[in-house]
């Protein structure tokens, strides 16, 4: 059985943001056992899991994310829509559009120090969809 | 319900191309809900989902690639199978081998943006095999 | 229906590693459909697939990421538990914490030359727990 839920995230400012409480609010109970399926409807924007504590380490994946994926770049082709913007398409692959975890004991399977983060690589991305996907 | 479809794409250069339309056209209808999942058999060669309308945001995804995972870097050890050949390994670890996507009232759950890239990391990479997966 | 597995792995040392034996090891009989699921329940180590022969595929994968996300970058911020701590982060979700794989004819649709990779990202990771899905 599988259950979608849409959930449109207000704009967030660039950068990593936790939204595994915002994601958990968006569906209803979970079943015994399942996949939480989670995707972005975007090409500048994305999904990833990592620290769910300290707010530097999403600090310091903006940064990073900037050195490795630099703006203005000299090859940059696609540039019409601002120096954010091939950046973010980049960054959007990189990361992935999509994140899955097991549910396990009606409980997500996530590890403690693990949260969702929403990575937004536009400067004024505006409004993001996500559809929720339940497996079960 | 879970339904295999096999897909062997032609050769492609190398770079980024849009395989949307062959991953539909490889599958029969789809469920009214579900996730499709595509999962490519091979470590040179990978699948993402970024934009599908302008060119040139493909053409700077193999530019940046080989920027940031150089041909000939001094540390690289595996060289036997030509200068691509490493990049190529790496380049498919950071981008993926499998891309899975909601399945929402009978249509693939993309954003407007959105489409299929296969990304040949190879010279001369050959036929690539697709296994496409319809969970419903 | 979806039966999940645990798996605790042994301390690695930092670098890549094949698990694709350990993780097949930890489950029952392949359905004859499915898909496997697997998800690593930690920020600083993640899961890829890539080539399952030569060892130097797995050096060069531990080289090229330390240069592409080196240590003691000066943009770091979160440094309190270690040099190698913040770049962890990062490989980790570079890679990502999961990877999913079709399971057809009751035998996991791996190519040739795939293997699972578990990427210890710290110096001193300590025991990595995963979360194995069979989805039939």
């Amino acid at each position: 059985m599988i259950k979608h839920y849409g959930l449109t995230l207000p704009a967030y400012k660039r950068g990593f943001h936790i939204i595994t409480d915002k994601v958990m609010n968006a569906i209803d109970e979970l079943p015994e056992n399942g996949l939480l399926h989670v995707f972005i409807q975007h090409t500048s924007a994305s999904l990833t899991i990592n620290e769910n504590a300290d707010p530097s380490v999403r600090r310091d994946f903006e940064r990073h994310f900037n050195q490795m994926v630099p703006e203005n770049a000299p090859y940059y082709e696609h540039t019409y829509e601002g120096s954010d913007d091939m950046p973010a398409h980049l960054k959007a692959s990189i990361l992935g559009p999509s994140i899955s975890i097991p549910i396990v004991n009606s409980r997500l399977g996530l590890g403690t120090w693990q949260g969702i983060y929403l990575a937004e690589h536009r400067d004024h991305g505006g409004a993001r969809r996500l559809v929720i996907s339940v497996y079960s």
